[in-house]
């Protein structure tokens, strides 16, 4: 990479403030940029450490007080220096065509300029769009339905009918369309409820890394466009997840439940089946709910979750039991002595 | 799909209230269901949902209060649903054969009609029983036996000297047989103890996407008959479990730990290394237990999990702790107020 | 297996207290070692059983008080086990060579006696060292590197520029150098914040079934020498582990945060973005921390996770509050008989 700092700041739409010819080699985070690279800061905390750094140029806000660097002043430093890495780094993509050592069932449909990598495998009247990539070693089951653009790294399982939109990124190890937990108890054992529904993942989303997520028992398990999951979530049958919401990693959803849009919720939740979150709840990590919940906009915490300052009031309560319990026996002393001068 | 009601009754052992001649044409939920198609109730609220749909006809139980719909009785309709479920969606399986691009040793022993899928991987002296299926991309190590009629999804890795029973099911991404998580401490770091043992699963076991189970560090690890676990569980090294139990996904069972028959693990539950769970264990989701714990019959909840009541009434306590904390304040004050009087 | 004592006295460093002729022909747990056996205790309650079991001959420490049975005496009994395990079931690696269902891009580089097993896939520019095992369908991404002696097991997914140390072992279904987890909001949805940075393993770390470790945004995401990481452990970008710390299953650990050397982490910890965990902690299972903390060396318990001993006390505390409660509203009849004397 070698790129003037004026020509960094046209491809962002961005002001230069310093040396518009100084060459800039590469990119670094805040507290790691080296001399010769670019770095950004979206906050105070941030520019200082990147002010501190040997970057020998900061992406910064707009009025940010900062002196001493050349800078290049934009409205969103990440969304800028996100735009930067695209452009020095873009994403690597295989060359068109099927990997002799690929297996393509001959009734599966291919879009053109697909890439289907060494060892990949296409099932039966599967639906690759046009430039799909299959990562080395994926399944396709048969049947199923990658919009154009979409994504299969290395080792993905999609099973039998899923439907994934465009530009659908799923990680390796990631399992779509797997049966949900369903049985009926008889007097012989557990009985498998069928599981014959589908899984329908909407444009733009991007699974984790060994994430799981089943078809529905009946009609379809539902992710909503631009919808991003973290590694090693499990997202049971018929759960409906909305749109822009994010998930993050070892979160688990159970069954029939519904998480509305642009939901944002922490590391290891855990969501009972046939809850309902409302578009735009905030959930830290572990946050847990019982069945049945209904889940109105604010921001949550705890097992069972409830509103973060009501579980902060509860810890603090928690906290002070000791002194409230001396406090107690204190009285006691004092009531037993009144009682005593009666 | 094209099936009369009386037809269906006959297939379900159920008897038919409204139109015997009623084409059914599909299956959905209660809440979903459409036009032409049957539905199924267990429960009022359900039911509710079912009369409320657009279903043409409804499997409900013996003396369920139900009209305007046509019905059939039976004495479980969950278990009922199933089996039409199972006559009109059957599994599909792939033709026998193995396919030219997976690769069998030699040495390895098939049954009849054995379906092996494209680029899946079968190690020396592996047996598989009549009617297995292996999945596209799916490993069986050396040595490791499938019982008849067991099924790998793809991408399932099956160690050295796994024995899985008959009829047993192993989704996408689950791991059986990998080394237990033991280690030597010594001045020169840790040592890894060797993990020699190896992985029992008895008949119509099912485990579910992305699960690991870890062989035994001697003996044996064992999964007990008809037991059913979910996606991204964990189950170390030595672990017992009992017949027809249910662990639900990402639970997580540490080494040498005994779990009983009929036991239900809600989501997520941690259980330590070498506690005893009993016969008919009911654990909500999220339920802990410490190393060395025995766990007679009940519900429990929590962690560490006591039983259900306990914790209900531990956390009501808690959250009637503001009102506690008031009171013991009003009484300092009256005490002071007595002491003044004095 | 056929040994006399004295020769496994001799491997190990130990004596004899017994008969030095005696013939082992295996190895069992103390609880489950039968006649013929060697088994090991190096606790009490571990001796009580071997010597109860059938096992022919124990290796005690070396003041253990134990009659009745052969013994070997040692220093350290666990690790005498281990490498008579080793000993005896030396590790079964396959043959070198490349399988020729194997794909091998041409630009890779493979050291001696290499072995590549079924259907593997090693991409573009990647390096194998001397002796590297990649197991049956594996995936090695562009330019990643391996380390001599390093063993990936069946279906594991390395993705592009992950290096891994020598030494290194990686169970199936692992994932290693997946993309971080990282957005930027705009008003056109969630757009991806490139990960380009890349995975540092070094030697002698072991990473159990199912694990994730995504690469860093920018710089590395690094885990120490030594360290060990049980099965399906999520580790986010950017994260940095020391040397000889073990992580147990299905923890956690978001972006950025740095852990020491030496810690140990029980089941299903939290870890936060942004925490420092110093060297030698030793967090019990379940420990969370928020975003941003620095935890010095000790032990800790809960989410938030606090020192072992206050979690004890607060425990205890919340479990006294039926007795609290009943102490207040006592004091308050009181009070009040005071109140009415007046």
């Amino acid at each position: 990479m070698q790129m003037t700092l004026a020509e960094l700041a046209a491809l962002i739409g961005g002001t230069v403030e310093g040396d518009p010819d100084l060459v800039i080699e590469g990119v670094g985070s805040p507290e790691s940029a080296k001399e010769g690279q670019l770095t950004f800061a979206e906050k105070p905390k941030a520019l200082l450490a990147a002010m501190q750094s040997s970057a020998s140029a900061v992406i910064v806000w707009e009025d940010a007080k900062a002196a001493g660097k050349d800078l290049i002043r934009v409205g969103n430093p990440r969304f800028a220096f996100a735009r930067v890495l695209d452009a020095i780094h873009p994403e690597e993509r295989p060359a068109p065509g099927v990997h002799p050592t690929a297996f393509v069932d001959p009734s599966a449909t291919l879009g053109e300029d697909v890439a289907v990598e060494p060892n990949a495998v296409i099932m039966a009247d599967a639906v690759l769009g046009d430039r799909v990539v299959i990562g080395a070693g994926s399944v396709v089951g048969p049947r199923s339905v990658l919009g154009a653009d979409s994504r299969l790294h290395s080792l993905v399982s999609i099973y039998r009918d899923v439907h994934l939109g465009e530009r659908v990124v799923v990680h390796s190890g990631a399992v779509l369309g797997s049966d949900g937990f369903g049985y009926v108890d008889t007097p012989e054992g557990k009985m498998k409820f069928p599981q014959v529904g589908n899984l329908i993942v909407a444009d733009d989303v991007e699974i984790g890394a060994g994430t799981t997520i089943d078809r529905a028992a009946l009609e379809s398990t539902i992710i909503g466009k631009g919808t991003k999951i973290d590694n090693l979530v499990q997202i049971a049958h018929n759960v409906e997840i909305g749109e822009n919401t994010a998930i993050s990693a070892q979160t688990g959803i159970a069954g029939t439940t519904k998480v509305g849009s642009r939901v944002i919720m922490g590391g290891n939740c855990g969501i009972a089946d046939h809850v309902i979150i409302e578009d735009g709840v905030i959930l830290g990590a572990r946050a847990g709910f019982a069945p049945g919940k209904r889940v109105k906009p604010g921001i949550y915490w705890g097992a069972p979750a409830v509103p973060l300052s009501d579980k902060k009031r509860e810890m603090s309560e928690v906290r002070r039991l000791p002194k409230l319990r001396a406090k107690v026996e204190e009285l006691l002393k004092r009531v037993e002595e009144l009682e005593a001068r009666q």
